[in-house]
């Protein structure tokens, strides 16, 4: 088994936070991203996304999309569950984790990519030309401020962002936070629900991964 | 329980699809989206994204998110397994949903709501106002004839989008080639996989759900 990683991207880094959960170790190749290594034809061939991470199981099995590389290590390891336990659980679970995609994780992205001169012509993952469109970083920009707001709604009067149990969510929130930084855009202190949970979630050793 | 559900819009009828495969009946409640009923304050209030589907469960639960309520019934009653088997399964379906939701979904939402003059300031879903974006719609539409292409790539030589079997990935798919036909774009007649395909998952019951 074998993890295709790269340490300055969001993606990568939501998988080595639940690996480092789980307490899971998974060796590691790097992919450099900054050299265009995902679009090599021999990567592509196994990924066509182009995206990392990846997992690449013994039997040659290729497991792109972040989620996906996580799901398979919560079957194959279920404790900590990360994912939701009951059916009521895993549901709500998915539903949080796919508004902290949408809302958030996204709007970072659309922010991000269609500003950057770095990702001229980049503006979405994968090995097609797609031209920066500065209204969508715009909207991007738009969408992450009213996603703050509503993350420190969620976040008032419970301590993780699915209920009381740190899960796949936190991560995805807290990756999000910090990828929003990226494009200069931070949640304001008057955000204290946030701020604690941002605390909270940042502290854990699991953070560093 | 109950479903919240509405009949011309493509991410509930994902929802129905799915019940329909496994044999599930639960009793409906309509949200008139054209009457914009899903923005209503006591809707809005149970579900801050202001989208259908929505389960209520028995307890006052509210688990908004198609694939989030799929999870929930596919975790209730198993069989017949729509989102994989084993680990190495459940994690590859994850990842050809994710392409299939990001390439293709996201693609014709697009297209869509950034070019059709009754989602003028609701180029996304929610209650906040999201400008349209001419230049996001034709993005939309070029990711599209790709996705297209890229799934005729996929289906050769399989029965399936995520291989032998039928999962969720085929409705979410189907749908979304569906969707695409709301911006007049269909995947055209040299895409033999692809129309091979869609003729055999369009003709099972599940489809007219």
């Amino acid at each position: 088994m074998r993890l295709y990683d790269f340490a300055g991207a969001p993606n990568p880094r939501r998988v080595r936070i639940f690996l480092a959960e789980k307490g899971i170790v998974v060796p590691v190749e790097l992919v450099d991203l900054r050299a265009r290594a995902q679009h090599e034809p021999g990567y592509v061939a196994r990924n066509p996304s182009a995206t990392v991470p990846m997992l690449e199981l013994d039997d040659g099995t290729c497991i792109a999309e972040s989620v996906a590389i996580c799901r398979y290590f919560e079957a194959l390891q279920p404790e900590p569950r990360l994912m939701g336990t009951d059916a009521r659980d895993q549901a709500l679970v998915e539903m949080w984790q796919r508004r902290m995609e949408i809302d958030g994780f996204m709007a970072a992205g659309e922010a991000f990519r269609n500003a950057t001169p770095g990702f001229k012509d980049r503006a979405l993952a994968g090995t097609a030309k797609v031209a920066q469109i500065a209204a969508l970083a715009e909207r991007g920009r738009e969408r992450l401020d009213r996603f703050f707001k509503f993350l420190d709604k969620v976040l008032s009067g419970r301590d993780f962002v699915a209920g009381s149990r740190y899960t796949i969510v936190d991560i995805t929130a807290l990756v999000t936070v910090d990828f929003a930084g990226w494009s200069k855009l931070k949640p304001g202190p008057e955000l204290g629900n946030l701020a604690a949970w941002y605390e909270r979630v940042a502290s854990r050793p699991s953070a560093k991964a």
